[in-house]
């Protein structure tokens, strides 16, 4: 089991950036990577269980479905259920808390996973960075005070 | 704020309590205080946000919202938006957590609230032992080995 | 029960900040209010059990016990034994956590504690941010990076 | 890293329960496999960043360290320096919780490690099973009512 984490500070108020990212089909709108996305069967994006369904810019599909979603800890946990990575027993989170100085937010997004022998640091990097890192320098672009 | 701390041992598998528990509108089948439920809108009861409007067996219409839901840890999070106790600010959550000697669960709930002076000892009793542990029990008739 | 939560972010690496505040009889050094500190019966300031006795710059003679020291979580809990606070059943935790993005630190001291009526506010104010945020800022000034 | 979790229920309030497993230099009183333990340096038990050294009845010295001692949450976390055991990053961390009905103990014992490829299954069974499981086995008959 590979452990990825990341941690930044978005310079806006907690519960703007969760208004921000709270919807599970919202990925196109902050996470740069991604071009599109749906919730299967037309469910609600905050119904626990229920999966996106999204393609990367530079391709590929992925579906993951929602564990867990807290408006009360402002934090949201998936899984893959299928991607081009080559991970396993991926389980993600994110999750936003208040910082009181400034009243900014303290954004942490961290998973679980297992890989072949050999491609841990590849993807380590690939998902600590590429996508959650670009993630966070996104909203702090989108959402923070100038 | 007063806090009350409720735990129990379930003689069945947490995957099983999890399933009969994990309906936010199904109160009625395993807390014996509880008449009727249905969700607002009709809403599917695993949306995030979604409220609960019930009604007690000695009367008293009550109305909760679904604040955090979690198959990855088995919890659910809800407050009391309307309620005969005289509560304010309640905030509850539920959570069970496997017990590998012998696959059984454990079982906890716990709530914080604010009440008028004078009423902390009375609604403490009511709440930890007349809904949470009464509930606790009915789950082990239902559900328990034998 | 009243809870106190402030937050704050420290330019400096993680452990860097938790070598500074770890040791439990290191007040002085970075909380202003704290005029000395010593710990009863000469024991180790990492030993959980331990009595830190300090008095206030203003005046003032505070006994707190250790509960909880963690080198993993880099947090530490306590309670207060006597204060001239007015406070009953106080209990905090500080707690530090790396930000990746900059390594930089999170701050977290959060408080729960009993007080008479009509005196939250004072205290939420005056432990807040006459006690913990007043430590903060002067852990930027000491620690952060120019 | 491989995830070893086991917890059981020990019919005894929790705070019996931490009184007889509080002390880090106590293995040989209530873990089976553990034959004598001293804490390096003559530091007292209860220090965090304390070492203990202990020798296993069937043969096999281990030096453990401290990490984190919890009175708040019962709990223990250390790390392994050396052993036989042919793991690394060896982590874990032991925690009670009070069961309310019936004023019992949850007891949750987990560790994470890595390990070389193909011994995952048998070290999860001999930590998991030979010494957490059969630890909190002989905690049920010392401790456990009638």
């Amino acid at each position: 089991m590979i452990k990825v984490y990341t941690s930044s500070v978005i310079d806006a108020p907690a519960d703007q950036v969760w208004a921000h990212i709270r919807d599970f089909n919202a990925l196109p709108s902050w996470v740069p990577a991604v071009a599109d996305s749906r919730i299967e069967g037309g469910a609600p994006s905050d119904k626990v269980g229920c999966v996106r369904n999204f393609n990367l810019k530079e391709g590929g599909n992925l579906r993951e479905q929602l564990l867990a979603l807290s408006d009360h800890t402002c934090s949201v946990t998936y899984n893959i259920l299928v991607s081009p990575m080559g991970v396993e027993n991926y389980v993600a989170t994110l999750r936003l808390t208040a910082i009181t100085d400034g009243d900014r937010t303290f954004a942490e997004w961290m998973a679980e996973f297992n890989c072949p022998p050999g491609r841990e640091q590849e993807l380590t990097d690939e998902i600590g960075n590429g996508v959650f890192q670009a993630a966070f320098d996104n909203l702090k672009r989108q959402l923070g005070r100038r």
